[in-house]
């Protein structure tokens, strides 16, 4: 019944767009469903992947509307093609700063000055690498940073862990539940985890190994399948094979915010950016939403929840704005 | 890569369930996949239908991941599907109580004394209904009770609001960026909405012919397309048919809560459940999702968001109960 929009317009065709998003993954593309399909334009801006990590998951089980599960790259592409239908506009390029011009919000980006009335952003963050071979190769088939998202391929089967932090103990014993048996790779000769973890950890002896002085130095697989991990002890020099069926690796976040740098924008202790009840930042107009807001659960529903609630409240803001 | 797990347990084959849900919507379907994932033991609890509000919708058109729309039946049992394949449990029933026991919660349902270490209260808010001929039979195919939701199948049409309230007149205005032209039909002599909102209705007068004493007695249709409804002047005891596309009833909603009347559990001003940032009630251990929420938006996507996230939060409380 409805009729659908083409995308005519480009960034700066616009005097002023109602809605600039930062980003085009789930967070970003939801919302400017939302806020296309009610007439509210839209540019999306991009400067890596449309549909951000999600695009480049193999295989999503838990998005909920799939029940056997999507490929992660299907899913993004729904979400891009759903966006562009009500008249989205995704352009690529990198947005270096924005400033509060009162009336609206200037964005410095490689395609030039952009004017908006409000602001999402939704650039998500990403997990550190380790920079070895076989992690790029190997992500997702065998490589993992999100262990609620992926712990459960690996019933019944071995895996190892890196990392000496909170989020590498919390998710090893987390991962427990899958594994028969976990190895945890820690680069130094302690725990940087907090006291309480470090006992917890004591709790699963007979089943979390921890190897400390221990680098990481390659992800082997033999056709196609993860089969070991090299491992070096940087006391001794020796070099070790790990057998393992799969690695997850957790040795931190990295938000996407180093254009805010020169705002006033509040970012919590890792650098998540954080908002009220409303999704609003402390910049009045600029919202956040999905992987990058402080108390993201990094999971691809909530950030498509998120973006969808960020566009209810954008619409509220420009309403007052008249 | 996952075995799927049958639901094999029934209510009463568990003497404590990790977590029951209160409903089986988009809320609850979308964290049971998530809890029963990581073999947290899920009973759901539905005295409707399974599915809920999105269940017994024709056609969605905003639910992130479906570029051309998806029919709300197929939507709702590709949810349940999922939930299922990872082995959640739906049962049908009523939920009369709840009663927090220090170590589990004791829900009284019509099927017994059911236990769970924690509760997710998802049980949605139905829109209040006129009660009249044709609102039930054209149900989402010419009679809707959410603007954000089907406004956009109405650009280029005529449409009846019903209402005098603060909702009303507000999604009335909203109703104009699609609608050519709105008559709100008005039981009272005056409107209930604030000040500042029949202000702001003034400046649509164009667009929107306000009709106060007029009760709305029928919707009628030719072909199962909604035509016109017949409305009475109660001043006057005359009778008009009012030509349309299409009616929009905001007369209110009614959060499903009847059941915690004996609780402590805290409501809203408008009888909406109250929870914190990590989407749990004041009684501990009793999360809330989805359209019973305080806050809700009333939209799918946010109810699965609020599911996935109440998970995680869930996972969280049964780890530190331990």
């Amino acid at each position: 019944m409805v009729k659908d929009k083409p995308a005519v317009m480009d960034a700066t065709s616009h005097k002023i767009w109602d809605l600039v998003t930062i980003g085009a993954g789930p967070a970003a593309l939801s919302a400017a469903l939302y806020t296309t399909r009610e007439d509210i334009t839209t540019l999306l801006f991009e400067k890596g992947v449309i549909g951000g990590l999600a695009a480049i998951t193999d295989w999503i089980d838990n998005y909920p509307g799939f029940p056997k599960g999507v490929a992660g790259l299907e899913l993004s592409d729904n979400l891009r093609l759903q966006a562009e239908r009500f008249g989205a506009v995704i352009e690529l390029g990198e947005v270096m700063s924005i400033t509060d011009k009162g009336t609206h919000k200037l964005l410095a980006t490689t395609s030039g000055d952009i004017k908006a009335r409000a602001v999402l952003i939704a650039t998500g963050s990403d997990y550190k690498k380790l920079g070895i071979p076989g992690e790029a190769e190997y992500f997702a088939r065998g490589v993992h940073y999100c262990a609620t998202c992926d712990g459960a391929f690996y019933r019944g089967k071995k895996l190892v862990v890196v990392g000496g932090g909170n989020s590498a103990v919390q998710e090893a014993i987390f991962l427990t539940r899958y594994a028969t048996h976990i190895d945890l790779l820690v680069r130094g000769d302690s725990m940087r985890a907090s006291e309480v973890l470090q006992h917890e950890l004591n709790d699963y002896k007979d089943k979390i190994s921890v190897h400390f002085n221990t680098t990481t130095d390659e992800i082997v697989a033999k056709d196609n399948v993860v089969t070991h991990v090299v491992s070096t002890n940087s006391k001794t020099g020796k070099q070790k094979n790990i057998i393992t069926d799969g690695v997850f690796i957790f040795i931190g976040l990295r938000p996407n915010t180093g254009f805010l740098k020169d705002t006033k924008i509040a970012l919590d202790e890792i650098g998540l950016i954080k908002s009220d009840s409303k999704l609003e930042t402390n910049m009045p107009g600029v919202f956040v939403a999905g992987d990058v807001r402080s108390g993201a659960t990094m999971q691809i529903a909530s950030a498509t929840g998120e973006g969808d609630t960020a566009a209810l409240m954008i619409r509220e803001f420009l309403h007052d704005l008249k």
